[in-house]
């Protein structure tokens, strides 16, 4: 369970929301509000079945087994929930033989595209691509390449190592799929690109970069079961979604999302897609930004604490960290530090964490927290699953349909009639 | 030289602040504004001595040939130069056989510092550690693993690997680099962390990442050169910063960066802590974020074309890229790309650019475009030294003394507190 604090009068703004906060959980679960075409995910957790679990599982094993990389192409939602869990379970630093999952499609870079295929040469390489369309521009481009790339190296086997994730029943992507024989697996209708995590989209890339999906699914399920009820005291997630509307409502404009696990740093990145688009609609919205401490209160920090008075701050906190070290007593305590000796580096960003919020507070900069066990599988899958409930939440409290991007069409429009695509004049 | 673009009447916003520019001009020169104890670096790159650099090139050429790794510990500004520097110039993957500059000290996680220590086994090691006073709490805790590990690794050697970049006359560090001999540089009095990438500062890791130290100062003091004059209309850095201060007035209270080079995106890090922290004060400052396209188009695009109207865009383009590659005709254009087909990654991004500029300038967001030639050493040292000088009286401009960071000691007073650090009581 997520553990939530908040600063400032938690009660008031609860009470204040209570009607539209019912009508919005009645909404949710009876699927009817504005964009409830796109509330697959709501019980996705708890609805899959140990089947599709083992055929990815089985999958991710044939591919690990086969490849030293695997390439996931992809972009926006098909690209964020994969790296973001990947990012936040593996080591910083990988060793040569470690199984590798690489990411392309994600921008239009030639540099990281020949850069990319020199460093594939001397590896065994699988593809997963992943496109609901099949033509979504940057992925499209990159699949060009890497198709090529391993139909040249490979030949006919470059089709038992191209697996493709994308529409049930139609689209380009299904096509080139059928007709060269790659194993498929579906990008559900009812479920938008940035809630997409738990499906294919993100499960294939992160079984096969070694991660337990079931303990990740086991931990999106529990918050699904634990956050389900309209226990406005009792639910994080709806306190959540409460607490930004009236922080935005009193000119609380940017949320400040900081950690100090560097390792959550793309999942910063994810939960900015998420709310983002989920919300950025109409001239409203809270603008999501990230920090990632210490090391940004050496950077951003001194804008947190003096700057425009526009900001709030979430934390992402954990009790427990996996890998501790200690810090010791030196004879020469030329650097001050051995007031510390015999403490961990989690005490000190315990710490750090207290001494920064009440800081930051003082300088009237409201504080949320949100605090959890662990950061391992099953908490992540837990907190992705909290934060897609809370956006809905969130949203709809701001009157938006927090399941449509219709700003995403402007500049690809534009961008189609510089290029001259067929139908765009 | 940069080429700046705008949205909006320029000539007015020049028109309306040149009395307040002209004064800063003169402040700035004459070093007589606020903080102009800290103006070391206006005119650095052309004070520079030859035998600085070749010091730095040499010791860089022994670092080489020691090592495999130099692990580079420090934060805030004694680590954001040289990241962005090798970041922009690095490879997207690297060898086992490359040489790597690693960064440690940065934040403060025990998985960080464990995975790392165990990386280095079974590679050569350097450390050039980089603190003015010697007692910054990250970077500390950081030298004291480091140190500790060299010294049971190399033995009395550990000594002729350890670099040191501190101050020249005083301080914990130096105590201990005069100490144990190590090898020093001298972060220099009147020159501020967010200010100090062409000082040893950045050069040493810069230098020994492979990277021309040479051509990056070349870049920095061309800027120095074109943009010292008062011609407004001439100056991209006073009509930048003018520019930024009239958006402000005028309620655009955050200004998101972007870029379609995803190796430029540690640039965007240094520049937000450049900005953040120097217009950050006095509840005043333009937020700095960032972007990176076309990535983000498909996460926080939605927002930017659509959210609150309190944003404005600034873009860094390139008119070339070293490595580009050019999109393939195929007989089955079930991708709908064919029409792409002849054309080069680096169009497709030009193209991007124009359509997003459109599509957002649509949606009011104010445009500034910051066009260079190429990326390389040369204009990166340009484009840092170009937003230094636009800091300074971008800083200025909102009555603010872009050199400080009060904030900073509100968090870390209370941090010490309850650490029970001597004499926080």
């Amino acid at each position: 369970m997520i553990q939530l604090t908040y600063s400032g009068d938690e009660q008031q703004i609860l009470n204040e929301r209570k009607d539209a906060l019912q009508q919005i959980h009645a909404n949710l679960y009876d699927k009817k509000g504005e964009g409830s075409e796109f509330l697959g995910w709501l019980d996705w957790p708890s609805q899959l079945s140990e089947s599709f679990l083992n055929q990815i599982n089985e999958t991710a094993e044939t591919i690990r087994k086969q490849a030293d990389v695997l390439v996931v192409i992809g972009i926006g939602g098909s690209y964020l929930g994969a790296k973001a869990v990947i990012e936040a379970l593996s080591p910083h630093f990988s060793n040569n033989n470690d199984f590798e999952v690489l990411f392309a499609g994600h921008q239009v870079s030639g540099a990281y595209l020949k850069e990319l295929l020199a460093y594939l040469n001397d590896k065994e390489v699988a593809v997963n691509v992943i496109s609901k369309s099949g033509t979504t521009t940057e992925p499209a481009i990159a699949f060009r390449f890497l198709q090529q790339y391993m139909e040249e190296r490979y030949g006919d086997e470059a089709a038992s190592r191209i697996y493709v994730t994308t529409d049930e029943k139609k689209g380009a992507l299904l096509e080139v799929a059928k007709e060269k024989g790659y194993d498929r697996f579906v990008v559900p209708d009812d479920i938008g690109g940035r809630y997409s995590v738990f499906t294919a989209v993100g499960l294939l890339p992160i079984a096969s970069a070694g991660f337990s999906i079931d303990e990740l699914i086991a931990g999106a399920k529990e918050a699904e079961q634990a956050y389900k009820s309209f226990d406005l005291e009792q639910n994080p997630a709806i306190r959540y979604a409460a607490i930004r509307h009236a922080l935005y409502q009193e000119g609380y404009k940017t949320e400040v999302q900081a950690t100090f696990e560097p390792k959550m740093n793309y999942v910063q990145e994810w939960w900015k897609q998420l709310f983002g688009e989920s919300e950025g609609k109409q001239g409203k919205g809270i603008f999501p930004a990230s920090v990632s401490y210490t090391t940004d209160l050496h950077s951003l920090g001194q804008y947190i604490q003096d700057g425009e008075r526009t900001l709030f701050e979430s934390f992402i906190v954990f009790d427990e960290v996996d890998k501790d070290m200690t810090i010791v007593e030196k004879d020469n305590d030329a650097d001050q530090l051995n007031y510390l000796a015999g403490r961990s580096l989690q005490e000190f960003n315990e710490k750090a964490y207290q001494g920064v919020t009440e800081a930051h507070l003082a300088g009237d900069v409201p504080q949320i927290g949100l605090r959890m066990k662990k950061l391992d599988a099953h908490h992540i899958g837990h907190l992705l699953y909290f934060y897609m409930l809370a956006c809905a939440y969130s949203g709809y409290l701001l009157n938006v349909n927090p399941f449509d991007q219709p700003g995403v069409e402007d500049y690809k429009t534009k961008i189609f009639e510089l290029l001259g695509k067929p139908g765009y004049a």
